[in-house]
């Protein structure tokens, strides 16, 4: 059987973890390249590792013909303008979400997708591969809650965490609390009510750190988004979970409900003490969403052996940073915000 | 010590319920009449316990110099005139939910209920009353979820109880979804959050009962509610839950979360079987806030015998009745609603 | 509808907790006299709630003609006397449990029980009238779990109470672990299970109070006891549960499994913070059983009232207290004791 | 960096689970070999794997000179002699649970054990590498509970297995149910209790599956252990779980209690339907202990490369066994029965 050669770029603490389960834990796959900016990751990684290549300049990682799929795990920033190249290189393509910070690039992207339909394009949205949600897939899809009325999505980051992206945000564009911790939620809100949205409002605060105001953004907010089948949304996303990363989702249906993640639970134990009994809680993305890390990987691999395209196609990147923009526009003007009428969106559907 | 001597008009379901508790199981309580337009009620119910005295007219009960207190668990279309009526007459007052059904009707209530500032006036929003709901604030005023930031509440019926709602809704005006079934969240959203609403979304359909439509009203709706605070609230109401009556409350804080209800949990079973384990849910309201129904009564006789008033005030009726209106507004017209600008509530804040 | 007197003795914590039932919260019943040792107590009540008589001698309150009803909530080596008097001189009687401290005397109990048949005779096994205990009986008599295969009691008092507890013990004869903690879990495996005792072995240990073995008494234990239908019963006692009051049954069946109280949640409230999901636990008997002593009264009153006992039979008492010591015998001696070869129970079956 | 080469022995359902996870799941280990009776099994994943060698007769595999370490997955009636051979053949064992059926042929296994010092032995004991049971031995070495008092496993197999082994067991000696089945618990109780058994009393029976007394084992039964140390373990085991497959263990201590798997939760997905709040259970052991399958294996590989022995060790093995037997005993003799005057553990502690 024969092997995909895969060369990563961006080896944070992300892409670290995508390049370990690259190396060592998915079937068919080899990590045969990486590239980073910083020379010391690189050295570091290869020695241990034993990867036969090693790149700074993400140029010439594409002059490598070996590979035959870049995996990109950079800065958000970066995504667009890699895949793009990627893809005039003729490689298949993952990367990590979001598509792009900005509507017009992602709308490019979409292009440069649609322009090689022979190569497999995926972007991150992980959670959909994820156990928990695949689950309650295959029970709406079984009939088991009806049809979806309501979807309810919590995504909150640790507080412990906090600290970390002040000091990104202070220097680097992070798109908005809906654009870059939402994104998923969006996704997966589509997913489940199989609808696009119609409108929104969405609203929020610099609660218990004032300076993220500062950054013209929101430490914790909301959005209720009314679907074009008139099905609704509610998202929450936060910055300041004090009791960890917690990532809830439920969908009501006509005939039943299903909650994901009622409680982020690190694990199956229970500890009884003075406090009482307490669950303790994921503490990141990582640990919550490592089998899904895992699972959309080897999918990512097997469409490329079996020439196929994944299920998550570009567009659910672009309706979903469309839908992301939508929020954020309506929180930083206050006004019910008509998605549809979206000038880029007008682009996407034209 | 004084018993106080209380007068019960409407021995519907709640009402009889009521009346069961003030007969038998409140301290200083005396259930010394009874009121029905349905004669065979109140021959049976004095006949079984013994009540002294029985009336099928609302106004014959008033002219009773024994009473010290009238019970109002009438329809909601008769409180406001009978409110008016027993303080006119000198009495103690205690309505059920809600204090009127239109804003003008409301508003007069206030002033009839300031015009007799020695009686007490309470009105029955029990949850305020319930173990959960107390302790949580409790918790928040121990500073355990720092500053509210969000609340989140679920009020849901049972689909078993949607027949006879459509059966009523046919012939009355229920105040539609909203005004019906959240009035209790609201007054909980600004007891939690200390704050008054400043603007309101509000969607929503008919799902499953597309017949519910054809009374212009919505089956499941959902409502984000900006507070003057900058606090947000998510209000999620519906008639047609499976599981049972799913009463939930979440409030978020910088500092912590407090969740009441997650699962509406009908007693301490967990029942293990082929589908897993299962936990039962509560059916109605009765059962969900037995302890409540029986505290909040505790409370205003005790309030009658201390000579105060209960922390829930007249004002908390007409806010949360304004707040109802915006959220039933905005469902109807589409639009996002300023609360403040709101005629009815001017008048309230002149 | 006749009101039924009641005299009660015993003002301790509990006993008041029953008084005050007696007074205000149980239909068709009276709160005619009070017993204690300690006059302030009587004199108290009867100031505050109005009580027509007062005993500091228990045998005179026996003397009062206008009682239906004894009521006896006085330290359990009392019991058996003040049972048999109340007897004696015609009175209805509701005692707490134990039924007695020591196996002669729980015999001798049911023989006056057994004299005067037509005087309703209660013992307070409160568990089973209490709704989530109640619910699982029922759960079992409609086939849900098949037939009862295996019982799991946990019963644990909380670590606050232990000094409490330490200097009631040095001077006073508890019983032992196993008497005066598992008597309740013992009555509900004989319910559950449907069958006696066969034979049992009972271990334990002084962990973190060695005192407690100086008292020949262990401070956590567990019996495992084999029923005569083959059943199996696991009896886990402890005075020092950090997290409260913890009070679980588990009913293993061929079909399905029940558990009641798996976390022995205070309220409805989960508490999300630093530490992770807090669910809170009870904190003693009173709060976990508040509406089973309620209830249990209610049926109490009933039976007097309908002339009929109570399914709760002396001689579920006497075979619970018969198995206590066969689980004190075994945890004593380190033996696998044979539970039908015990002296007394032959007295009983005879 | 040098892979470990593998060969496999036993191709069965968790044989063929291993495999796979050798061959593509594990960092530094490479699958040369594998090994069964059924020649179609090995072709059929030399084929698709591309695995270099297959072989039908253990004893050909055992000429590999390549191969660095035999993993043993075959019939629990074979472990023993393949073990002692792979060791005299000199290479490093990884042997599933138990390590042998009969107590002499396991003391004869520790010789050999300890006759290779050099060459890494390691049974499968995978509770331990969970990542919720080593979540909870580290809470304990935190001295969150204090010191441990008592311990409760609970080790049930789906209701729906029950035809495969009673299929199985018609035809072969399984152990019988303690030690078949709860040889993990007793495991996980010496690895948390820091000690050894004492005494134990067994019981159980053939409750909806009465063919199961005629092999004199039993379907269902509870094993109450004192401990050299004077803690406490209760070990529930059964064959016939309406839920699924039940694996939960709790340890008590003297400041705080620890349970793992209260609910044996399929995932993170909770559904809510007529019946109520449903959370469905894990199907069986490797759906439960995906991961443990993976750590256990990752440590066996890391222990070659690092020269080092795992900390699970021919011992726990051993002494589970005995443990294992005694409860055996028990159950059969229906007497209490000490462990230490057991003859072959005199043996072990010789």
């Amino acid at each position: 059987m024969k092997k995909v050669k895969i060369g990563i770029v961006g080896l944070g603490r992300l892409g670290r973890q995508h390049a370990e389960n690259l190396a060592f834990r998915i079937r068919n796959c080899e990590l045969h390249a990486i590239c980073s900016v910083v020379k010391e990751e690189v050295d570091e990684l290869q020695r241990e590792w034993g990867i036969p290549h090693g790149y700074t300049n993400y140029n010439d990682m594409l002059e490598n013909k070996e590979l035959d799929a870049i995996f990109i795990a950079s800065p958000s920033g970066f995504h667009c303008e890699q895949i793009e190249k990627a893809l005039e290189k003729g490689f298949h393509v993952f990367t990590e979400k979001p598509l792009g910070l900005h509507l017009n690039e992602v709308v490019r992207v979409k292009e440069a997708v649609e322009k090689h339909p022979d190569q497999v394009f995926m972007v991150g949205f992980m959670r959909r591969y994820d156990k928990s949600y695949q689950y309650a897939k295959q029970k709406m899809e079984q009939g088991v809650i009806g049809e979806p009325v309501l979807i309810r999505c919590y995504g909150f980051d640790p507080a412990k965490a906090i600290d970390g992206f002040m000091n990104f945000a202070k220097n680097n564009y992070s798109g908005g609390l809906f654009l870059d911790m939402s994104i998923h939620d969006l996704d997966l809100a589509r997913w489940y009510l199989q609808s696009e949205a119609d409108s929104v409002w969405a609203i929020g605060g610099a609660y218990a750190y004032p300076e993220i105001a500062e950054l013209n953004d929101a430490e914790t907010g909301a959005a209720l988004v009314k679907f074009k089948n008139n099905t609704m949304g509610i998202f929450v996303a936060g910055r300041n979970c004090a009791h960890g990363y917690h990532i809830e989702t439920e969908i009501v249906g006509t005939k039943g409900t299903l909650r994901i993640g009622t409680v982020p639970e690190k694990n199956m134990v229970t500890v009884f003490g003075d406090q009482g009994a307490v669950k303790e809680c994921s503490e990141g993305f990582i640990e919550r969403f490592e089998q899904a890390y895992l699972s959309e990987v080897e999918e990512f691999i097997q469409c490329i052996l079996e020439n196929r395209q994944p299920h998550v196609t570009v567009d659910d990147g672009v309706q979903s940073t469309i839908l992301g923009y939508a929020c954020k526009e309506s929180f930083e003007t206050g006004q019910l915000i008509k998605v549809q009428s979206h000038p880029a969106n007008e682009a996407v559907y034209k």
